[in-house]
């Protein structure tokens, strides 16, 4: 194949892989039964567990990008006619209600405006009796917003509901703990603070998320985690069901490395400090953040374009000409914003000492 | 992470990555939606077809492992009710009438030996005007035997079906055209021949077939061809439906240049003479081929195991003394039989006489 380009991902993903996760990456790849595989799935979800923090059993990478992640909690854990309340504040509140609705389940749709978190009371009130789960997205990589999740778990309990979340973006950008949050079931990517290549999808489920399930009831044979687990359980019995991306699973356990050698509190940290001083360089240049203070999320700055620029045509200059990449608006914003990332390598001074000297170019 | 122990991998996949493949893998990750990307996923589809024979527009690596093919073949284009044949001779059949069932299909099985191939004219038989779609495994990978698709296109073009096919262990190790063997919908894997490592799923859907997708009915939210195309489609327009595994597909784009480079019939009598050399070898040391003369797949040999050997313990100081992976039989063949991968770099004398050796001081 051809070489490709040079690129600096300051856009919302995929990121920056370091060149450790891609020398892990192209290890020779070993069969899926293997039993250096097998030690090496069971040492990757002890670090994925401490990732997001949590002490669940049920935490490994499903074969397949982000979103096979949110199509696994649904088809595992959302039953046809289950009632399902879901947050819908951006693209990905949206995907989660289509794929709902795909599933059969009655959608209650919480919505609120693109760039604004939802108020949590509003979600805990569209809560009944008769409600299965509640879902959100913690980080709204389509505006940059952060969920907060404060009373979520509490009123889910009450009514007996599973608290269902997306963290695709947020997770190890952005604080978050599944266990302390009494969140049942997320899933997350691993091109976003993760600085891993797209593939695998971070999955938890919490014991109250496995009571319920059935097995063969699951429309889904690739991702009925009933089968799943007959593989990545920790049983060591590792019946096959499907061939796991091996080298990618290489990728994602030395990319977890660097975020524990790094230190969870201290890297969330750091992505906060990269947003806020990025944001203050470019405010001055006419950019806007469109979260709110407060409602910000760290690995995602969404920020409103300067009046009058042709943003497709400098977000392009900024990719062809000086080899950097931020992302576009997506459905009501397209053509008004630019996403930032601000995930992992990305959240470091000279990546963004480069973007910033680019924009003075291309702007 | 740990450096993974040196393998030779001749089990049913995955099989010896050639380190070019590897290399490309390791290459710097780009954006999705990068002009670069979008010139090497055109490149990609463009040699896939060459290895697929196929002028399919809709020809793509679908982002999952094998089995996310077989489930995308399904949810797109069978409906609840529809009647679906399915040829059952091993695992993989199996595992198709389970997809088919979850989906609500009426699932009619034309079951035989697991070793043997079905006879076509039963299949044929089995079809009548309410017949959606036939469906068989072309390479059975729990059997080492090859199905031949002899009269199913015409047969299934004059009750208006789809002619479905599972080459995940097939595709460039044994004779196969999609367009000249009439088949509508066949998915593959990279692991295999391809020698690719595993996590993308080769699928290609002719014009017939794509007629019969509707929007918005799909089950999969993450494997509906009508939103996938709106990405992977030629039209330029690459509209996200979600973030493609990128290293994966340099991965593959430089596994399809080593299959085209050698060329499609070279290859396939490289893969038939390897296996009947392997076999040659392998008689004498008192193992005996499954499939008869005739019905065999030259990428899996798979063989009954000497009278009295310890199959388990013996493959496991293949692997840990020796690091030759050979794979064990699936269902009712446990214990019974090795399966031995001819795939690619596996089918090379190189690799076989390690593997001999190895056995000699083993048994």
């Amino acid at each position: 194949m051809t070489t490709v380009p040079d690129r600096l991902l300051l856009g919302s993903g995929p990121s920056p892989v370091p060149r450790r996760v891609l020398d892990a990456l192209a290890q020779p790849t070993i069969g899926h039964l293997d039993p250096a595989f097998a030690e090496l799935m069971e040492a990757t979800k002890a670090k994925l567990r401490q990732v997001m923090r949590t002490a669940n059993d049920v935490t490994l990478p499903l074969s397949g990008t982000g979103s096979v992640g949110m199509e696994a909690m649904v088809v595992n854990f959302v039953r046809p006619g289950d009632r399902v309340v879901c947050g819908v504040h951006g693209l990905f509140g949206e995907r989660m209600a289509d794929e709902l609705a795909r599933n059969g389940a009655e959608v209650v749709r919480v919505e609120g405006e693109w760039g604004r978190a939802l108020d949590p009371a509003r979600l805990i009130d569209a809560l009944d009796e008769r409600t299965a789960a509640l879902f959100v997205v913690h980080g709204e990589t389509s505006t940059g917003v952060r969920q907060p999740l404060d009373g979520l778990a509490a009123a889910c309990r009450e009514v007996d509901a599973l608290l269902m979340v997306d963290c695709v973006t947020s997770l190890a950008g952005a604080p978050l703990s599944i266990d302390d949050e009494g969140v049942d079931v997320a899933f997350s990517g691993t091109q976003k603070c993760l600085n891993c290549p797209p593939g695998l999808a971070p999955f938890t489920a919490s014991e109250r998320a496995l009571e319920r399930l059935e097995e063969g009831t699951c429309r889904s044979w690739y991702l009925d985690l009933t089968l799943l687990l007959g593989y990545w359980g920790g049983d060591g019995a590792r019946a096959y069901h499907h061939t796991a991306p091996i080298n990618l699973v290489y990728a994602l356990d030395a990319a977890l490395d660097l975020v524990l050698e790094e230190g969870l509190e201290a890297r969330w940290a750091r992505h906060l400090d990269a947003h806020e001083r990025l944001l203050r360089e470019l405010e001055p240049r006419g950019f806007a953040r469109l979260a709110p203070e407060g409602e910000q999320l760290a690995p995602l700055l969404c920020v409103r374009v300067p009046e009058g620029l042709d943003e497709a045509a400098a977000r392009r200059a900024l990719l062809l000409e000086h080899g950097i990449e931020v992302s576009g608006g997506l459905g009501p914003l397209a053509g008004q914003v630019w996403r930032i990332g601000v995930m992992g390598e990305g959240a470091r001074p000279e990546a963004q000492e480069r973007l910033l000297a680019a924009i003075d170019r291309v702007l």
